[in-house]
């Protein structure tokens, strides 16, 4: 296999709080080991595309304030590899701004998209699928997105259904999309669910640069004329500051809602490795398979329990001794700043923290 | 008044760690603002004494291993009165210790015993009641100790039964004692209290230095014969040596124990000041006055709190947010290296720590 084609870009810039108080604004889920696995999730993502694709082929995009962070968890990334936007305004523009430094550098480009926070169980089957996904892309035009099959109705994926129905469902080959919907009601997830039709859209994109460039240039236009006849600037000193200018202009728009729903060329590859994006502490607990007898998720942090049952436990220090005697389905979660102590439902944990005010929590969702 | 020969000796050298994980093998009690008044027990206990007596005539004793805690807690403290024990015995042989050193400076000298680790609410009676005793005291041979009027039956405490029965407990003036018993057991202590003649002890002396030394070579003559002879060596630059010696050989036995029980010289002056001592977290809660109307007690720490009932909260930090919500009955205690969530009442703090190796908390109680 010839992989000197094969870019992947890494989006690493999302600001979420929902895991506060680990995750906040200045270090968002990305950077964080929450899964207490041993590594963060952007270092876990790079590992797994170092395996496939050449090392000075993979770029990460962030905003600016996150550069540091990138730097210090990705020693070996190239400096031209760190695409710092100024702030973020959602996939669209990211891509949009990945797909034109790629192209500059090779146009027969052939990248994959993906997220840096989410999990993946099954690493040989995530390389298999990967490349597969990137083969069939760069021999096509189509714009191809992984899908998982669902496990629950969860109106916090898109959902993907494929052509061809219930038959195509089992296939593990690349299908045409019939309809792409990105974060349905919960209602509307139960129908897509038991119509047995659907797969849940991991975020995950294959597809040739030059492709990819013409669906933006078609369905997000307000968002290419600000790059077309400027690509001679990308990677030079003056990048940042025409980066700044363009993002200035620039729509908050989704991939999702921008080109996946509308285009003709949307191609799903049915994926079986084991997926996760875990959005809250309720969905870590849930996919946290170290629990004890009782239930107990003891994530991180020294334990000493007794008589507790459904626990979520997180130290952000490691050897913190987290001595807890008689709770059930709580979340206890300390950092140095702030203790929670707190239901483990994510609508009570929601609840609770959505009125405070600290300097580092601007954005809680 | 002259107080110029009157001291006060306080007794700093206790290591329990019954307020795990707050208080330590290397930082106990004393030495802590358990109670979130803004000053730690020793600091409070000297300056209420320095409204009295003359800072000059104040003595810590503490052992060896707290000298700097002491030294940082009391920049004013002369250094030729802090007295250190290389290990504790108890408060006979440090009360022996203390008087031997203050015969030698001043043979007229009538001091006071205090622990450094007890709660005072009404200061100015406290001072009113110490100097009434002091001069009591002084004039006469009597051993006096301060006795409270007792609000439950408590084994944790010694009692003390004054002459003249049920008409004596209204009076505020010195009596002889009848019996003076040390920690009795529950059932016993349910006598005492029915009775309506006992006193809790609150471990506060006042006698003249030359009085308690002729009572201790009465009744722990194994105590005073290490000092007998070697008065002299006291003060000078081998005393170190010499206490080192001296408690090598010392039995380990309290004041209570060794002499009030056995003489014939104890009085007692009944005390109004609202006295404590406090000697675990379910009594600090129980004693702890800034309640919120859901009976919280948020002693240290931002506070956060929602739908929770008769919660004790403690954080070493006091700027990290305590983040609660729905807990009922617990205390959450926040330091360092530890959190301990736990039932609040005693018997089910003591049965969960109990089992715990840490290498500061070593003489758990």
């Amino acid at each position: 296999m010839d992989s000197s084609n094969y870019y992947c870009v890494i989006m690493a810039g999302g600001a979420g709080t929902r895991f506060w108080p680990v995750s906040r604004t200045s270090c968002p889920k990305q950077f964080l080991d929450i899964a207490g696995t041993g590594k963060t999730f952007l270092r876990y993502t790079f590992e797994r595309f170092a395996k496939i694709i050449p090392e000075e082929n993979i770029l990460v995009v962030t905003t600016a304030r996150y550069v540091d962070l990138v730097k210090e968890q990705l020693p070996e990334l190239l400096p031209q590899n760190l695409l710092a936007e100024p702030y973020g305004r959602d996939t669209a523009p990211c891509i949009a701004y990945a797909t034109y430094t790629l192209l500059k550098r090779n146009p027969k480009a052939t990248m994959t998209v993906s997220p840096a926070d989410h999990l993946i169980m099954d690493e040989d089957k995530f390389r298999k699928t990967m490349l597969d996904a990137l083969e069939y892309a760069s021999k096509t035009d189509v714009l191809m997105t992984l899908g998982i099959r669902p496990l629950k109705p969860d109106s916090n994926y898109g959902y993907i259904q494929a052509t061809g129905g219930k038959a195509a469902f089992d296939k593990e080959e690349p299908m045409p999309v019939k309809t792409f919907t990105e974060k349905p009601d919960p209602a509307l997830a139960k129908v897509f669910i038991d119509s047995g039709e659907f797969f849940w859209n991991a975020g995950i994109f294959a597809w040739n640069a030059e492709t990819i460039k013409n669906e933006l240039e078609k369905y997000l236009p307000e968002i290419t004329r600000l790059f077309t006849g400027w690509e001679n600037v990308l990677g030079t000193p003056v990048e940042k500051e025409f980066i700044e200018r363009v993002y200035a202009d620039c729509i908050k728009i989704s991939i999702d809602y921008g080109v996946m729903e509308k285009t003709d060329r949307a191609w799903i590859y049915p994926a079986r490795f084991g997926w996760a994006d875990i959005g809250n502490w309720e969905a870590l607990y849930d996919h946290y398979e170290d629990k004890d007898n009782h239930g107990n998720a003891f994530i991180s942090g020294e334990r000493l329990s007794d008589g507790n049952r459904n626990l979520l436990v997180y130290s952000k220090k490691k050897d913190k001794l987290m001595a807890i005697k008689g709770l059930e389905n709580f979340m206890v979660i300390d950092t140095d700043d702030v203790l929670l102590i707190c239901p483990k439902e994510n609508r009570q944990f929601k609840d609770f923290v959505a009125g405070i005010a600290m300097p580092d929590f601007e954005d809680f969702r």
